[in-house]
């Protein structure tokens, strides 16, 4: 049980932490944007900081690009475990800006929510992670166990250096346990643990043909069009039945076991309630599969892009010179990165029209991941959420990727926890992006009730 | 017989015209862009002060959007014709802007070329008529006819407006012959007039789904992408060997008269050069016909740029709530825009799939002309560019719209002559844009030759 004096303690602080979230979300810590590399290094500078005057060893690890800041405090408790707090302090770029109701990195309350982009995703989470470390400083008992906080700045863009980094790092990051933060509740008054991430392909697809852009008058009917082409490459690449259609694509995909099949279909789940979320109806994925097995168990394939000719106001009859797409897949147990690629490259021949070239690139790849869900871990985490919120968590599985997830568990071999405080309607990766801040407050009592219990040693 | 008299006048004014046209190219007169409106009116108005200096009754006459400029002379000769010689001050978009070796709006000669946009399609061709007249006023001969400027701003977007402002205007335009300096030669040293010029219906499809962008991973699987959508529909627009699958697209298509496709056959067509200068294979259009028939005779369809969701620099796993498509098609007799857009309109009922919308808004069209080849202006118009050029024209069909020329034919009943001055690698509507000086002066010379044939009256 969490002593009320930790309760207290962040209760008396709400306001001072509102307004810590706001200065951490006025950093615009865009990681896919080259130009926000310094602002991204600030947002890093101004938490090393903070964890540094709470007595941690906060190194801001320079690598590669994005630096990755680690931060170490032990407990006084002979025997106590090691728990990493994992969260990350890149965003999401914030476009299209003209339909946020107040600017993405001027944040703003309204109606007990703070309005801003990383709001839930990530920095919220990772704060109230920071706070409820703060708190269990500032009572008696002290830390229950040694914290290590590990907080990357390129989760938006998957991680791309983090595989290279915890390898060089596996000493420093040498710990029992993991919570994850970076995920959200099932529904309302409804937390979760999730035991599977799809994982992720992203690609850029290119398609290059004339020297040079062409005018479509004069040369129509003779040149081949790269935005027609790669209009058909990608449309190509799902079946009328929503099937992918990349040759092997679905040779290792792993059905979910009935059981997990069933205690899905228990679940408070309401799909018209989720339509009007997404503000269309669920008729995308896989035809005739359940929604929950549609966003969870099954793979799938978008289009995040399209780029060349003109885009700007009017008519311009141009037949341009090259055209890219992004396209990414969401991938499920055990399908690998390595293996889509090798599917699109030979769709891509079989599939690029005379007259053009096409290749793709991988821009991010993730792993999918599953984790057991009846470890000790797992119960203590449970018990720490049930007694935050009030009600136990539900075991989910997530249909977006994080890819820190399967690192860790592969490379650091821990199974990880991964839990979140984020509400379904929050408009992650949207417009008017926003955290709640009863979630925000009551998810530092639910981190310090976790680390509480998966402390263990000598109390 | 031109007078030997117009030519030295011309030639000795090489320098100041090449000072002239440059002068005329730094405006930056994109027609598609609002924020270019007041350098579209500035061009117009630098015009209206040249010819008003050459003694003509220069109007610059609004109308809805970008100005119309009508400058009539008349000449001393009784019974004289009067002919009207058209261009348009308008110019395309210039990007993408990192292709151009020097910037679009500050000509640069290099070569014996002046590069710049606009530079052969259209100012240095209207600039030339200019001087033409220039130099027939500066002889003793005078205006061998009544000239009327017509310079339009709006060519570059579709002359959306000029059927509108041409019936409004019949009683000032009434003419006995237009000239149309707005078409190229066929092949270097191969002068040409174009007998028929393929329509344009130019649309925007818009396809509408979720209610806001949504996070692939968290709703990849439930929500139906506008991008993939709109790839589907794009690629389902023609089959696999290039025909257009729009319902009753063909219905109207009039095939050339066996003698028209006799003496393409002979011209000196070098297809290897043209697909060097395109820089690709003509892989292009309907699969099995020849070059020359898919370029002038058969319709075509074309995308030019699709926008929506993430374009910026890495990966955005976003699923956008909405993707646009610009999409053209060109027309042959008797194909009617209207017609085709009814066909769009049925093609988008029976394709747009479930759980999204798709609307397409016509921006601009044009109809096919064909243009009788055998009538004495056409043989006037023959012989001036024969005595300038020393080859005479080859009869052709151009791939390109010039929607005026249908107008002209349509409203004003003047069967235009639709030739001009540019080379085919002069790299219209694409960066590096030039004209030739050496086409630029002789254009004068040919323009003033063709006048003086089709002045007829008592000279």
């Amino acid at each position: 049980m969490l002593s009320q004096a930790v309760i207290a303690f962040l209760d008396s602080r709400r306001d001072k932490h509102v307004r810590q979230l706001i200065e951490l979300l006025r950093f615009p810590s865009i990681s896919a944007d080259p130009a926000r590399e310094g602002d991204c290094l600030d947002c890093a500078r101004w938490l090393a900081d903070r964890l540094a005057a709470m007595g941690f060893d906060a190194q801001l690890l320079p690598w590669r690009s994005h630096p990755v800041l680690v931060a170490r405090r032990n407990c006084q408790r002979p025997g106590a475990a090691t728990v990493i707090l994992y969260g990350h302090y890149d965003v999401q770029p914030a476009d299209p800006l003209e339909l946020w109701e107040s600017p993405p990195f001027e944040p703003a309350v309204r109606e007990g929510a703070v309005y801003a982009r990383g709001a839930s995703d990530d920095k919220g989470q990772l704060l109230a992670n920071i706070h409820a470390v703060e708190a269990l400083l500032h009572t008696d008992g002290g830390l229950p166990a040694n914290v290590l906080f590990l907080l990357e700045g390129e989760e938006e863009i998957g991680s791309p250096e983090f595989e290279s980094f915890l390898t060089a790092h596996a000493d420093l990051l040498r710990a029992d346990h993991a919570v994850i933060t970076d995920a959200e509740f099932f529904a309302p008054g409804v937390p979760a643990i999730t035991t599977g991430l799809r994982g992720l392909a992203y690609f850029e697809i290119t398609v290059t043909g004339p020297g040079r852009d062409l005018h479509s008058g004069l040369y129509g009917g003779a040149a081949v069009n790269p935005l027609n082409a790669l209009a058909a490459i990608v449309a190509g690449m799902r079946d009328e039945a929503g099937r992918v259609t990349l040759p092997g694509f679905y040779d290792d995909v792993v059905e979910p076991a009935e059981a997990e099949r069933q205690a899905w279909a228990r679940l408070p789940f309401d799909e018209a309630a989720f339509e009007a979320g997404m503000g269309a109806p669920a008729a995308g994925g896989e035809r005739g599969l359940p929604l929950l097995d549609r966003l969870w168990a099954r793979p799938t394939l978008d289009c995040h892009g399209i780029t060349g000719g003109y885009q700007g106001p009017g008519a311009k009859t141009v037949i341009p010179s090259a055209a890219t797409a992004k396209v990414s897949m969401r991938l499920v147990p055990d399908q690998r990165p390595e293996q889509v690629a090798e599917g699109l490259r030979q769709y891509l021949i079989a599939h690029t029209p005379a007259g053009v070239r096409a290749e793709a690139t991988c821009l991010t790849a993730a792993r999918p991941v599953l984790i057991p869900p009846d470890s000790p871990a797992i119960s203590a985490a449970s018990a720490g959420l049930t007694e935050a919120f009030g009600a136990a968590p539900a075991f989910v599985r997530m249909g977006a990727s994080v890819p820190i997830t399967e690192l860790i568990q592969r490379i650091l071999g821990i199974d990880p926890i991964v839990t979140g405080y984020a509400l379904p309607d929050d408009n992650l990766h949207s417009p008017n992006e926003h955290f709640q801040l009863a979630q925000f407050h009551r998810g530092a009592v639910a981190t310090a009730a976790m680390l509480s219990r998966l402390g263990g040693g000598e109390g």
